[in-house]
């Protein structure tokens, strides 16, 4: 694989996606001015992409609970923690878009343990690193702590959830040796 | 929680599902004889439901490459690592009756590492065990042995997906502690 | 070695071992219908057989504190935290018999750490952890937490050289590729 | 500690510290802007913040073997492998300076064990590798891979000493919290 | 516990122990000029004690194979990875002994990976080692490796076993904190 | 490299060393008896030397603070839980001398966690632990922890980079296989 490659496995480009993920993925590279890799890369089977997107929206979108910008504050953290660089890169520049904070991406992905955030931000940190290593140790204290800092059991879904999605999403990404688009790393500094 | 609750969070009957979903649970439910707790833990976010289910079956029920039973044999492997007790039991179920093997699912989710299997299901297990755990170090070695052993490309995304699947269904057992049927344990002995 | 093969070292089948071992092994193959493999591998050497079988009596046989199934609980979650397929398999078959539950021993073997159990037997099962692996951390607060629960220093002590005596079994049981017997993997269900 | 503060422990400014180490830092400041942090943290011990300079500067600053380029990839790889965020976010801003790139300081500090690099640039960061974590089981292996990629001996010297400052300096930097100057975030890119 | 107890458990001086044992344990206690604590913590459990004795004797005296300082050198390497103090202390005092050397004990100890040795002593360290830790792992290379290096599966057997069983001393020390005789410490230097 | 080499890297002697090394490292010479032979392996790179004496110099020969036997206290804990030979051997023949104590640096550096310390000692061993694997969860907890146990913030600063300058020096020693000199397994003893 050169420097340049996207992935591993074959990639696809917008034009040559079948129709409804033209439109789908087309609807997303108007908005960011690019076609962020996942997409091309996820695109040669086409029912995994569209099953991927749903999934991806049902969670990431969903207007109640969790901020936007807490949501990728999950996925930044548990992509930190797993070595993703295509999903540090990625969703680090939405964090810093969405967050309006040039500095809090890198300070969480770099060390999400140690990164000073407020209370309610550091019971999401906390929650995401639970199960993103050693998952089969997630316990009552576990989830103890997250209510005491003032989460749902709604909001403690997202957070469990979201993290479960990116534990997928990084392997991916670490299968395919994925490759983040350049547009990424200046977005929103 | 009780030693009989089947999740941490709110539980869904077949019969309070959105038609779709009675219609798509119901039909697994009819096969199995009962109604696999992971889709009622579900069923309470429709959505991800749904998106779970086209997801697993886009992976688990393609005919091309692996057999089911090796699809079955990455997710008991990973599971098996991972410590998920639903996932060993429930797919360790689906296993033994894909393999027509009694023994081989709890020799492989005991010990995926050193479960004593043919070339290829060797093959297929090591590349499962290389992206459950510590996944960033992924490399162009894991895809050679892979190769060498005579997984094609695509066989090799395969099992690298549905090791990913299973990375995020392990993380969701284990925050909602999700509780196997007890069907499961006797299935196909 | 084959996938048929008991053990990469010599095996000595009943009639082949020396007399104190053929009526000893002989008296608990006439109790469970068959000679489990541990006999028949660790035979070659007949002086660390009959000590084997002395320290497992002197522990696993002892009337005094912890009851029977307790004890098999220490090892199956043990053995469960060391990947052990032979002490999965062969202890939770004794374990699904002495505790009279078809799902206790696949829950504690597969996930140690969430399984739901009741305080003492949360108590057990955390102070076998503790000494399986790094037990060079094990401390005060450990045995504060275990007779917090109620466990006398005597069923302490009981717990911990059952975790120790199959910290060794485990390393034998890995060493030799220790194949279970068939009969086990039904046996209680 | 407020998001604020620069570390744990008391802040020297430059206007503050010793006349030798304001001329020191002063010339550092003049070049980049800014008083990197870290020597306003060591400053209250001068005596340690001269040797550390001292030590710094006989690493980064030789002529000989390494490029500049080179020595700081293995401060950010293996601050990346340390989660050390100060060392990330600063040396990154140097390492896109000197290699004038804009985004290998990312890749390596999110992934330095799958970062697609040249041969030689992978052998270095490799040996960095194996001496941040587990450096007790660096061996003859590990010397011969890295003379194999074409180091020398000396050049390895530089590798592992630098490699061992860094270990040095990510710990400084966890213990004091330090926070990188904002300056650092964009730069070079 | 104060810095000067034997045992975290009760401790039975050798005046008082059961006739044979008191025996048996004397012997020991006249060659050394003293009583090893091991056994005054062991003693409270004489049946426990005895097969400890016997274990140990079967595996540690045995003439054939190994030498008496190679038996010691896979006792001290595995203590050592187990950072077990007793047992590093205890035989480590034997191994200077046994093998005639002053350092020996200190290298393999403080370092079992890394201990410069020859080919042999390199190969049964190394098979220690690989069943000390994750020894779920062990696999035909490990056993490939150790007889490429010359060791008979009936030595490989030896320091399989050895090893087994201080996993299981090493464990009793660690839920005992027992304390080594002060003795030991000077013994052979 | 035979079991007699210093390093893997040049050796200087003291008669070789530039003038101001060899009236600084022969001062130590005379007082200890023998040239360390970690200053005959760093002094190839006489700029590097000269910093990292005067950096351990401003570390451990500082008066205020730590006494000098707590401040070897922090290096043999590290170096036991770095598997560092030559600073176990070298450190604790000081720690012997300075806290007038035949077994403290063996019990330490066999296993800092559980040996068995007064109140003061625990919690700078402790505090050297969190920072010496893991260093990137080091927390407000382990502030915390050591100023309750009565440490002041600059005792702390000092047992932080003592442990953080040991870092470096396991590693350097690491990579180099530096050799202890036979004098320190018996000084003190």
């Amino acid at each position: 694989m050169s420097a340049e490659q996207v992935s591993r496995f074959p990639v696809v480009d917008l034009a040559d996606m079948p129709e409804d993920l033209r439109q789908r993925v087309g609807a997303i590279a108007e908005k960011s001015g690019f076609v962020p890799n996942v997409f091309r890369a996820l695109a040669h089977r086409p029912a995994e992409l569209r099953a991927f997107l749903d999934y991806h929206d049902a969670l990431m979108e969903r207007s109640d609970g969790l901020s936007k910008a807490e949501r990728e504050l999950v996925v930044v953290a548990s992509s930190g923690a797993n070595h993703c660089t295509y999903c540090i890169v990625a969703h680090g520049a939405i964090l810093r878009v969405r967050a309006k904070d040039p500095e809090l991406a890198d300070r969480v992905a770099s060390n999400p343990w140690q990164a000073r955030l407020d209370q309610r931000k550091r019971a999401i940190v906390d929650l995401a690193l639970a199960l993103t290593h050693d998952s089969a140790k997630f316990s009552d204290t576990d989830m103890a702590a997250a209510r005491k800092a003032g989460l749902s059991d709604d909001e403690i879904w997202d957070v469990g959830n979201i993290t479960a999605f990116f534990a997928m999403s990084n392997r991916i990404a670490h299968l395919t040796e994925l490759r983040p688009n350049g547009e990424f790393y200046s977005m929103g500094r």
